[in-house]
């Protein structure tokens, strides 16, 4: 009766191969296609850091150092006609579903369907694959605003003539401190939209404007007070902090836009953003009910070596160069988040210096040295006198 | 020294397709005999619901809703020789073992052995596996009496001939809040087995019968009071609780029974069930020493299209139709569990009607209407006067 | 947008399968390269056991059993050109990466070089596979002095002339209670290294030498009581106690030290081990500090079918025989570990008698009779009288 489970399927029925095992070749001869539709990969980045001043504010603002798993990561792939599903693991901590993305694109001419844990339609740098960044963590700014992966249903579509591209989606918006129900387990939702297009979209000859926006349900649940790091992980201190020296609040809903703007010249790319959260609180005599925060961030990089990375329009986002190999890129980023207002939070500029080694596509090592600077009213609350804060970074990268 | 785990693996051996690298084909080529005794796959269930009434009573009734990965599941299944391994993964929650099987059919004319994690010898619908039921939920019978995956190990046989097929098993009991030990740290067991005959197995035609029995040591554990949610999943107030506006009890042993009755003529598929509890409590003086409940579950379904659910002999279970592609299927199920006592538990009752597209044997939606009563001395206290709940269910399923 | 997350590689970057999908030849054709530099496996461990005496002190000696899954593990591994991967998982209880070895193999006549989870260079037995020991628990020495697999760094290299290896690492000290960072949050770091030699290393006629050192950084950390659990799982007591009647101290550093033999004549392998631990503790007032222990483990096995173990000089560990198919190994072995000091802490001499049957390098059965004597100022406080205890194992094994 056990093997009720999955072991007893038949001709026809998905996963046939070990019921039909007569059929199976011997070695040396081919495999069934059992194993062509599925495939199997993942990352692992290992980092190690050393962080001081404001990052380690709560140690005197003394050295603090590091050694461990940013991202461990496995994936399986499933295709089978016009769906295809990807379940995406991460074990760097406990075991989590990062995505569980069951899409369809059998409408001809028409938007692509998902369903699932999916990406949420905002930010050039968080759309961004972790694997195939410039830095080695994102920007304060798409940290800040960017929900990354919840359940929900999206499309989107490419019009290749033209360049444009959009997406939409509803999804359970359990971000940023919402618990995704409200006071009476009814689902709280998140609506988010992208629009981009690429004018120019040559290899080595990019440009691409893109804005988005998102309305999101908090249904009185408190916002999380750190909404960024700093742009370094695994430090004892969160920079970016709209709670510092105050309180958080209660939140009925946050909407959020953003612009971006990349342009690519051969080995050269230039990708910036600018993004917005306006907060309605719960109380409408809250001094943040209505407050607007912003940020933005700016990274130029370029290849030593002459290679250019790879626009993928059907996405809107830049990947590493394709068939990269033995290839140095070095890069600057600036990004400031001002999560301060009137009497409370913190205002953070974050500049880095980056150079990245891809030995082949599936390894990369890169170094990262960060600056950053804490200012806002509640800057001594979170950080004393410790207002700078400096880090280096070390990340080795295998892709599989 | 570090590698001396796993990767150093000889001819032979396990494992050795690295070692052999010389020996593995290049591109164009077949690939080695090692991925012909693996296999993988997995499932995914993506639910929305809407609740209302006696599921949201704690929320005055008002109408709820959830979206949930009801299901993530992968599998990795090895076979060598006479010995199969199958390792079932669910990460939806957390990360957990849901079956690790190793199973031994070498035995010509004998009984097939298992080890490990198994599905316990109890209830049609329990031993039917999730990808397969008519409805998006099992009943609420099936849910009270099957411990599902146990540690243990069993045996099985069917004897084609006949139609007949036994199973029993023996397993550490950690269900229904037993702690799997006594006070000592000297294991509980629970024994559980399984006779059916199916006199006419022929597709399309199938009369099946079945009776289960289980006995499961306790050791003075305090039996869980929610036996079952009322058919509906995520929602606050699970609806079969026997301790419900009373106290639950210490427990030295279970006994249940149960028997199945299954008759398909066609694209139509009649399967009912009966089963009944009682307890043996550690205070004998306990009103509740003795005591017998019991319930059934009665589920009609039908294909518009025509096609047939697979009957499996050899487990006495049924399955979708094979090689299932753009089929309706229309079902009505009405179960009823009484949790209920001369002072305390629930009696629910609940119907349900739901309607399935099958777009391949790989996806599959459905759409279930599912509403109960709930009456007994415990009610009150568990709902109040919300004693009719409904609830609309969708479900988009993927297997691989 | 979503869709940016690994699913639109091109041509050329890694896990291009699915976008090259033109060139996947149909069923009946070859698969692609793709899969031939994966590799995918696991073992399952199921174990019941029956304990008394010490091992149950807590509940009068009397007899406990358990039955549970050892390890249920599942790998990944992933070779490219001079460089591979492998992430091992264990799903026994909550999903852990017990190993996540990024490596390279590329300096002609120079060492490998590891990165990532690995495991530290400590004890012959410790750095033997868990599917390929002789009894099924390590000794506990080994479990006394290897904190197993860290994060950090190694190198590796083995002179086929002389039958030299050497290995040294540096890694993150979160072994032993130790946090992995001193009251600043900067690193604790451990640094271990061994030295083997085989002068004689051809199959069946093996003499292997070994020595080892670790020191490792607790900056103030309390070191953990309970050293080893006196080689039987799942029991409630641990009988390898330096705190028992007595209370944990506060650790500067450890420093540990081991000498290594095996001889292997045909059927017949001696493995013996000796190892000791130094600690300093924070408080120089502490009567542990600058305090000695030790131990050793001698066992001896015997393949009754002739069958011999297989020395991978290149690792510096045993495994079991090559291609070994229904064959019998009988095996004793003898262990100490002295956790005591003046006033607190247990000695544990434990004796046990194993039988192992292999069906096939896939398939293994054991039994193992363990008998422990718990003696020292601390035994009291631990065991009350139960001073020795008695242990009855039995595992199922399988590899894939």
């Amino acid at each position: 009766a056990q093997a009720s489970d999955d072991n007893q399927n038949q001709l026809n029925q998905p996963n046939s191969e070990f019921n039909s095992k007569a059929e199976v070749p011997s070695q040396g001869e081919a495999v069934p296609a059992f194993w062509e539709n599925l495939e199997m990969g993942g990352r692992v980045q290992l980092d190690y850091n050393q962080f001081d001043g404001a990052y380690n504010a709560t140690n005197e603002g003394r050295t603090g150092s590091n050694l461990f798993p940013r991202r461990v990561r496995a994936y399986i792939e499933s295709e089978q006609g016009d769906w295809d599903y990807k379940l995406l693991m991460d074990f760097a901590e406990e075991a989590e579903v990062v995505m569980a993305r069951l899409r369809y694109s059998g409408f001809d001419g028409g938007p692509t369907i998902q369903l699932g844990k999916l990406r949420e339609d905002i930010s050039l740098e968080a759309l961004s694959s972790s694997k195939y960044l410039v830095m080695i963590e994102r920007n304060s700014l798409a940290n800040t605003v960017s929900p990354y992966f919840r359940w929900g249903a999206s499309a989107y579509q490419y019009f290749p003539s033209s360049g444009l591209r959009y997406s939409f989606g509803v999804y359970k918006n359990d971000a940023f401190g919402g618990s995704g129900e409200d006071d009476y387990e009814d689902l709280d939702y998140a609506g988010s939209g992208r629009l981009t297009w690429a004018p120019w979209r040559d290899p080595g000859r990019v440009l691409h404007l893109g804005l988005w926006g998102s309305y999101r349900e908090m249904s009185g649940d408190e916002l999380s007070p750190a909404w960024a790091r700093g742009e370094v992980r695994e430090t004892p201190v969160r920079l970016v902090d709209y709670a510092a020296g105050g309180t958080p609040v209660a939140v009925d809903h946050l909407t959020q836009q953003g612009l971006e703007l990349a342009a690519q010249w051969q080995g050269t790319l230039l990708q910036a953003e600018y993004g917005r959260r306006e907060l309605n609180t719960t109380d409408r005599s809250s001094p943040l009910d209505g407050e607007d925060f912003d940020g933005y961030s700016l990274t130029l990089s370029h290849f030593l070596t002459g290679e250019s990375r790879e626009y993928s329009a059907g996405q809107g986002v830049f990947k590493q160069p394709a068939g990269v190999r033995n290839a140095w890129e070095l890069a600057t980023r600036s990004s400031r988040v001002n999560a301060s207002s009137a009497t409370q939070g913190t205002d953070v500029t974050t500049h880095t210096l980056g150079v990245s080694y891809y030995y082949d596509p599936s390894i990369k090592f890169a170094l990262n040295l960060v600056r950053s600077r804490v200012s806002g009213p509640g800057a001594f609350a979170l950080v004393g006198d410790e207002r700078d804060g400096n880090s280096l970074v070390l990340r080795a990268q295998y892709l599989f």
